[in-house]
């Protein structure tokens, strides 16, 4: 850690507000939503249910990295079109991704936090240019990522001028492959002891298991975490992305029932 | 996991009771105790203070696997000697590692629960050894080992005639050099899916950083292990073993106060 | 591999030609030079030498991804111009690495090959935006990337209209922390009979030690590599980057006459 | 590696003579034969093959790790003696793994070279065993281990009064699914430059796919490799035991052929 200057300056826990969402705070804040922007009413179904759930945070995709070329790509421009709609109409805030340093100002027209997804967390020309906008960026771990390594990616985005960032742990990759990812949730309290980042857990993508993501949900809260980013579809098994890994809203509603008495063991609240 | 034949059988929780204490069921089991066994005022006082705080289980090492053969390589025979006496002295169980398969017979007439490292999961013939005696086994993960070896690991004790056995998760080896290794909590949901062993988890071993001992811990309570194992020394400035991630037993009892909500939050009880 | 379309067909070495180099033929092919261009004399320096030496590829970096935002980044559209310039004075080819989907078209206006690094193998739009020009792409494994991701990667470019993509190891991440990472050589013959891409070794940042560059070129000679990419510096200790891993001219002159019987030994030639 | 006093002492290189055999010297060693011993028909039919092509070390197991107590465990004493049968029948030297300190002693009657393999080369009892006895060790890396662990690892054989230890990198576990394991070529010179331990190469647990061993045999050899150890069966379908990464006899002679020229430029003969 030996050169950070700015990412593990000794002060209080960076409290970042996006409309009614407070990150950092006392209480647990949940991203929700499809891996992918399919469509007005998938989105809209999805955002209304998870609404009404409490939920403030709408996830989902427009520009979507995906191994194959051939993989669906996601709505682009389009999809941040329908995030904005949907968002505006539930008073959600939106958290979407952006993959290219060109993109930077549109996605940030559209949406309220920008996420950094892992294989660009040393994308180096994005890091500096999401640095330069006024809006809290979402900076997932690369999936071989030391910490060292992603505190410097989060220097690269307070260099810049931009210090609203929100850490995310989304799974690293082992030799282990029956998850997707192995879930670091140590670097949960090591990120809190060392920076004043707020820091979210990703259970979906940490495992890729749909039945897992209640019992790392119930673990990150314990752990400390800040909140969680959860994929949720109406219909995962027609998802054009990762619907192995989503929950239906319903099932999303009971793993919320199912962390609040954790919430309350470990001093969080949750809407 | 195809060709696992005992392991995966779906049935009930396997409940294992030693002395007092019950692995598997409603009550989060505690092992803790030194890292090695070194005097018997060491040991004697360490126990003492954990009895005191309701643990059942101590641990403590007679016969060490170091890295180095110059390193301390515990007490060897006396070691055990020294772990009956203060446990029947306290009314505690034990439980102590067994590395050569010569030696299980020895180390059957000291402890309770034979240990298992991880260094030797996939020592087949102490596997053996060790499924051919009566008594509890405590078998931790290998430090690079798949769901499934650990499984067929499993599996050899059980074909050798022991059902008697507890999983342990200790921390994976990553390209993540900060902590000691990578624990890797959603194994625990996992093996709970899978299998009937009860599990726990180690999280002295898995960070090798005091202060993350904690964390971890709620971490594993919460995603639903069956009990922690934990390294307690009375001073662990002059430990011969892994004293940097060793508790005072005063650390010790703020751990507990601190894990009861969250044991309360998911339905367990705890001493 | 499921999924791939262009990558795999089975088809004769995709011989890439370069001014006076071939890439994929029976001749080992060189790139050498500085991690960065540091100044014209440093790399005039090292081109004459190198040239004199038979190399016929010059690398250095203008655009740097460097972990930390306080690094050398390069000299940018500078370190361009002096590439070029020191391109005609020794009719050398150049390759340089190109970060930024915004700059494509300005490196190429100034090298003769695109490099991406191993931090954007992943980096969609980028491999998008290097499809579609008309020079050659060296595209380096990502630090965590299976054989499968790295193929789809190339995809990437190949389904955007650019055929002519060279493969780059230069070493993966593992546990190993002994070397900077641990080089696969492993991975050259799977391309080789996989797909008919040229695949070159990158010795110097595969291990991260200058004395272990020979004997890792040696190896990567023998087991059919096309090429080599090897850091060459004037003055090692005083380098802005990398100068623990670079060999001085006289050095590398040294490599070249140890791998020549190797060269001999599996029927390539060098120049 | 600090710690170490006997692994890392900068002598000349340990040259290990068994039977016709040198180890570590000049003469590139080959150890060949099937990976388990399953009658004697088998084992005679392939010694004597390899015999005639110049191999001086037979390989063979007697007592077999496996990851399933159901696969073929090996024919134990039987096998031993089949070994040694062969060996005095065709006049070559045997290696066998040995995983139990019970049976020291016993393989030591019958084997020339005591193998540790990589799932003990922690197993502290069995070092110091074979540390007692006056016979060659081949201590195979294990399978996650680093230079530092293994070269303690041999140190604890060392402690105990053998100096006689061959080293063997058979791959690494890393994140690649491809190979059965990464092959760790540039352990190779840096074994070399920091102990006087010879080191061999096994392709074929390195890689597990039998078109990669005589790539990566090629490899090792250039880089320095003192030998290579390699799966030989007569009719690697019906094997036992790793049949896919076995070659036919026929298929080793073709290996041999084309190693030949690579030892030449490096200056080492072979029979």
């Amino acid at each position: 850690m030996k050169g950070l200057k700015l990412a593990v300056e000794n002060k209080a826990k960076n409290i970042i507000k996006v409309k009614d969402a407070v990150i950092g705070g006392s209480e647990l804040v949940l991203m929700a939503g499809p891996c992918a922007v399919e469509s007005k009413e998938q989105l809209l179904l999805t955002a209304q249910a998870l609404k009404e759930l409490g939920v403030k945070i709408l996830r989902g995709g427009a520009f979507k990295p995906r191994t194959s070329p051939y993989s669906f790509l996601g709505l682009g421009q389009q999809g941040l079109e329908l995030l904005k709609e949907v968002a505006d109409d539930t008073g959600m805030a939106v958290v979407t991704e952006v993959m290219d340093p060109n993109e930077v100002q549109l996605v940030a027209e559209y949406a309220d936090i920008l996420q950094i997804g892992s294989r660009n967390m040393q994308n180096f020309p994005l890091l500096q240019a999401v640095g330069k906008i006024n809006k809290p960026i979402l900076l997932k771990r690369g999936l071989a990522a030391t910490l060292s390594e992603w505190l410097f990616a989060a220097e690269y985005i307070l260099a810049a001028g931009n210090n609203q960032i929100i850490l995310c742990e989304r799974g690293i990759r082992t030799f282990e492959t029956y998850t997707r990812n192995t879930v670091d949730l140590s670097i949960v309290p090591i990120i809190q002891s060392k920076t004043s980042f707020p820091i979210i857990v990703d259970p979906s993508h940490a495992t890729g298991i749909r039945e897992l993501v209640l019992p790392v949900s119930k673990g990150a809260v314990a752990i400390g975490a800040d909140g969680l980013m959860i994929e949720v579809h109406p219909n995962p098994a027609e998802a054009l992305c990762d619907g192995e890994q989503s929950l239906t809203p319903t099932e999303f509603a009971e793993l919320l029932k199912e962390i609040k008495p954790i919430c309350a063991a470990v001093g969080k609240t949750i809407s």
